[in-house]
């Protein structure tokens, strides 16, 4: 068999041309899909063009970002451009701007599809529950084909074009760039709109949720589609960039590079080629049950994986013990997203414990919340370790004789190429949630009926469900991935070492009993918690903006308390003060992160900045499971009691539900996941800038 | 010079002595001050028996429990019986026993005057602020001597006793027994008395807070005494039992051991000197501010310490670079209190901009304080690590050609041991914040005037100011020890090695690149969040049960709930409870933790308990500080809006305070401070099972 390293980017692009194919036929599917409600087509536009304007500035405002980061990349990265060595920095500075540009287009594919995919499936709801979720599960499907088909094109073209993995660094940083716009920018954004149209309208004005009165109403349903699809949509692409850019960085510095990358590139592609034939696979039956369709989709993929990859194993003779590790990433993946489910799924002790609390006020909702949060980063934190241990033990054999630990390493990685290698099954299932959510919304503003309430209602039920399963997942990956990059980084300092023929000793690890990396260690625990902090206070502060922007509204605009016919807020106002605000406010949080990692590197050298990505990883894992599992227990504790258990609506448990839901919702939409991302910049940036580390700090 | 290791011994136990007298004197002091009021000496009188039936239970517990562990000591540790080493696991069992029996009668000291001093502080009150201020002073210095003392004391008999620093592990273990039981039980019960007493009090009955109808008025008040004075003086006592173990067990390992080890005695009973003068320098003038007065003493004690051992340094030719590791320990503690205090005062950013939150409602009281708390741990992680480093480089020549690396540890656990040199006068200071908290509530309950009650008011708010100084430097020090105890470990595995004749490499350090470690890194972290969940889900099952009690008695006690004179509650039933559930609870948490780290150790062996250790110190140090920050800032959030801001007492803000205040009670006092315990305990089982890892570990 043909098994140059050609063939496999050859086979990587043209199933990634196939994923768009994919993508464009299911939009076409989806956009044929009859709508004729002049009322549901009216707030769907009006969605539609908020996440545009959204997207718009934050793009315009990532373009400045990104045109200081490349300037600086070219002048720095890899390695300062006076050392004579011009056109790496170029390949390095334009693979940047690819990661960017072409996280960019997915997202922006994502939304596009979303803010139709909501419309066609409140209508369909009208007709039954099978029309109503294949055009919901369909429109996902588009941002899954387009988020993973997008990655592995642009690293396979990356690596096609330049034949340089350090490149694949840059591409894998300009992705991470995006992804802290998108996935923070966003998270701000969804919860100053959720908060601040809650406190103008249901608790000032006393109007009810989704009234069209409230100038805030249209913010809080972009919000949705800004954040948990664009923005789980970046966030999902930066992982599994990083996950295959970690891998081959590794690969290429193995015995038999070609061999290894393409094996890399094979596994991927047909993870992608597995998300493929399980997105045609869902389907339900008229009465089904959305959830289970939702996961078997999900089971039918692991397994195609699975046998694909072993198949393909046996006919171009790849390593068994590097698919065994790839095998195990994806089955731990699978087992931490089912432990994640336990402690957020409203059938489960959990969630029926905090309702219980709630009948005690507010602040044992709180507490108690926080406890079983606490409690669920256990069985994830510990199966994260298992796979990295297993994974590196099985491949490590292979270096026998001096390379045990690069190989190790290797193996990490390729635990997270396989849990993330039906990443675009995930994507289609999580980007599901926020459209038929918002599809509910539609339903309900339109009047399409209580059959169609009903419909959509455990449509978006199945949402928050699967999500829970889908969310463990990519933390997991992540985790995998960033233990990964922490491998990357090293063989980036070794490198350099080696390049610039430096008389310093090759590094071998991060020794804890170092007192350089044990600081490195305390201060990158402490960067999570400040970070999260940081945003959860910036949507504070945004919200207050909004709010006096509402306040205006209701001032200057005559008629608009009194609901006068023809007298509209100026919706676009509140988007922009959101937009605006959320860009502003994400900024230092993320400047905190990069320059936090810059001064630790050039004070205390690399190995105070390996224990520092390796303290940021240990306490971002643990805070990005703690805040998205409590958050999620929050919310459908909130849920659990308005379905009519403890008093129901209105009750005083009620009402501690609610205060539980709103500190959840920033722990669950903006912190929690953004978590992840400053993670992988930390780690990124690192890896980049380790020559500079080695030659300019002061220790 | 006399310069050999006896003198030492024996001025160590000297001092202890004069620390023994000095507490005696005081007692005496206290005690000798009037009091008269009839109804005052009857509610203090109850808290007082209530206080002794919690330690009876408590000892009565730590027992069966402490038997149990030495049985188990006796034989296995330091190794199996059954190799022919019964005397070393005598002396073991024996030490172990020691550190609880030393530590509880401590405790019992610190209890008996705290009952006697509130009341005199209360009565004193009634004169000025003077006499008050020092009734509550004195009585918190004999707990401060008392425990001080007897650490000193029990450390320095051991040693001389057995010669063996090992032996001193079991001495701290048994330290950490029952500081574990004595700080998260006294934690739960706090928490379960204050809970249960206000919902059932001031939510259910609507009645005032200290109405002596509520059944669980009384056990509220023993709360303070048993959750803030004895649970913090075994915390302490633990703590600074631990770093002296520390340095000792690393200092017995270098060159010339015996001047290492006088120099650990002589640095130690330095500080317990400096803290005698410091407590007798006490003092203020009528009108004075009891805050300055307070940090005054921790100013002088610092100066007098820093200058007594370089005074002993250059009489007893010790090693200047080892003075200068123990006086950065020192700074930092300092510099670290000062910056927890800018989080906690609210004459700062953070309580006013929480107290502005109030007004939104209690989400945004949760959210702005998690993040603030979250916030907070930036500066005591840095500083933590910064000293850390610093004592290390400092210390690290010493052993050039090749012990550098053992110096530099040994020079960590001297900062620990510098940070708390001046241990006595911290526990002084704390302790005295419950001892003026009780008195303010016996002058109210004893009507003895406004006056008196505005004077109590200024010497609690003083308390709570100077609380968070301590505790952040409480929580520095126990990081640099347990970063100690991790060099203590891997000293114990070298040694066992050593002695064993193992064909094993030795262990030169923890490489988190090595797969073991990292797995261990990753399951550690989880433990600090999983154990203060569980304390916290604790307090709110105890908080059920004692309700049902204070249900029961409102329903049977005919005339209780009407007030008629003669009728009282059975205030000890309630007591019982809260003790019986605080034992209950606090067991699994504990259990947790060590048979975590057991699992660990047998399936990982000594590199995943490395990993752990470390892991577990990471996230331990992050969640003790942000759940101690959050819980005070909220506490004086709460007291800032009563002082009448943003509507004071009553109002809608204000309620959302009370809220924050109640999640805070159980972070800062049951969870967040047990962690410190829960990471010693954690380090001090790894330390002594070091040796059955090595033989009996599965990989």
């Amino acid at each position: 068999m043909e098994n140059s390293l050609t063939f496999f980017q050859v086979l990587s692009i043209a199933i990634s041309a196939l994923a768009f194919a994919t993508a464009f036929w299911l939009y076409r599917w989806v956009s044929s899909q009859p709508s004729s409600n002049a009322k549901v087509a009216e707030v769907g536009q009006l969605i539609r063009s908020g996440a545009n304007t959204f997207l718009a500035k934050e793009y315009k405002t990532l373009i400045r970002f990104c045109l200081i980061a490349s300037l600086l990349i070219l002048v720095f990265l890899p390695s300062p451009i006076w050392k004579d060595n011009v056109l790496d920095n170029v390949v390095m500075a334009i693979a940047y701007i690819a990661g960017t540009v072409f996280s960019a287009i997915a997202g922006k594919i994502g939304i596009s599809i979303a803010t139709i995919a909501n419309i066609k499936s409140a209508e369909a709801a009208t007709k039954g529950i099978k029309p109503s979720f294949m055009a919901g599960y369909r429109g996902g499907a588009v941002m899954g084909m387009a988020v993973v088909g997008s990655s592995l094109f642009g690293i396979s073209l990356v690596l096609l074009l330049t034949g340089n993995t350090t490149a694949l660094l840059g591409f894998s940083f300009g992705a991470s760039s995006l992804a802290l716009f998108a996935k923070a920018g966003g998270g701000i954004f969804t919860k100053t709109a959720d908060v601040s149209a809650d406190l103008a309208g249901k608790v000032e004005m006393g109007i009810p949720e989704d009234d069209p009165r409230n100038p805030a109403v249209i913010a809080d349903n972009v919000g949705d589609n800004v954040g948990d699809v664009a923005g789980m949509g970046a966030d999902l692409f930066d992982s599994n960039v990083a996950s295959m850019a970690a891998a081959l960085v590794m690969a290429a510095s193995l015995g038999n590079p070609e061999k290894n990358i393409a094996m890399v590139l094979c596994y991927a592609a047909i993870g992608l080629l597995a998300s493929i034939i399980g997105v045609f696979t869902a389907n339900m039956k008229e009465g089904g049950d959305p959830t289970r369709a939702l996961n078997t989709n999900t089971y039918v993929t692991t397994a195609i994986y699975g046998i694909l990859t072993a198949i393909a194993t046996y006919v171009f003779d790849f390593n068994w013990r590097i698919w065994a590790a790839s095998a195990i990433g994806l089955l731990v993946g699978v087992i931490i997203g089912i432990a994640t489910d336990y402690f957020t799924n409203d059938n489960k002790k959990p969630v029926r414990a905090v309702a219980k609390a709630c009948e005690s006020g507010p602040a044992f909702t709180i507490t108690s919340g926080v406890s079983y949060g606490l409690i669920s980063t256990l069985p994830a934190m510990v199966g994260i370790g298992i796979s990295a241990l297993a994974a590196y033990k099985i491949v490590a054999p292979i270096g026998a004789g001096g390379n045990e630990v690069a190989y190790g390493m290797f193996g990490i990685s390729m635990a997270a190429v396989g849990m993330l290698s039906i990443v675009g099954m995930i994507i289609s299932n999580d980007a599901y949630g926020p459209i038929v959510d918002n599809a509910r919304g539609l339903v309900e503003m339109g009047d399409l009926g209580d059959k169609a309430l009903e419909i959509t209602d455990s449509l978006d039920s199945a949402g928050n469900t699967v999500k829970a399963i889908t969310k463990g997942f990519s933390i997991g990956a992540a985790g995998l991935t960033v233990i990964a990059l922490l491998g990357a980084f090293m063989t980036e300092v070794n490198d350099a070492i080696a390049a610039m023929g430096l008389n310093i000793e090759k590094i071998t690890g991060f020794d804890v009993t170092n007192p350089t990396v044990f600081f490195g260690l305390l201060a990158g625990a402490a960067i999570p918690p400040v970070f999260s902090a940081m945003l959860m206070l910036g949507v504070d502060r945004n919200a207050q903006r909004m709010l006096a922007e509402i306040h205006r509204q209701f001032k200057e605009i005559a008629g608009l308390k009194e609901g006068e016919p023809g007298v509209k807020p100026e919706y676009d106002k509140c988007i922009e003060i959101a937009t605006a605000g959320a860009l502003k406010e994400l900024i230092p949080a993320g400047l905190v992160a990069i320059i936090a990692t810059l001064i630790v590197g050039f004070v205390g050298g690399v190995h105070a900045v390996g224990g520092f990505i390796t303290g940021n990883i240990v306490s971002g894992l643990v805070f990005a499971l703690f805040m998205s599992n409590a958050g999620g227990l929050w919310d459908n504790t909130k849920k659990y009691i308005e379905a009519g258990n403890h008093g129901g609506k209105n009750s005083e448990a009620h009402k501690a539900g609610v205060v539980g839901d709103t500190v959840g919702d920033p722990f669950k939409d903006t912190a929690g996941p953004s978590i992840n991302t400053q993670i992988t910049v930390v780690s990124l940036v690192a890896s980049l800038t380790a020559t500079l580390f080695l030659t300019l700090s002061i220790f």
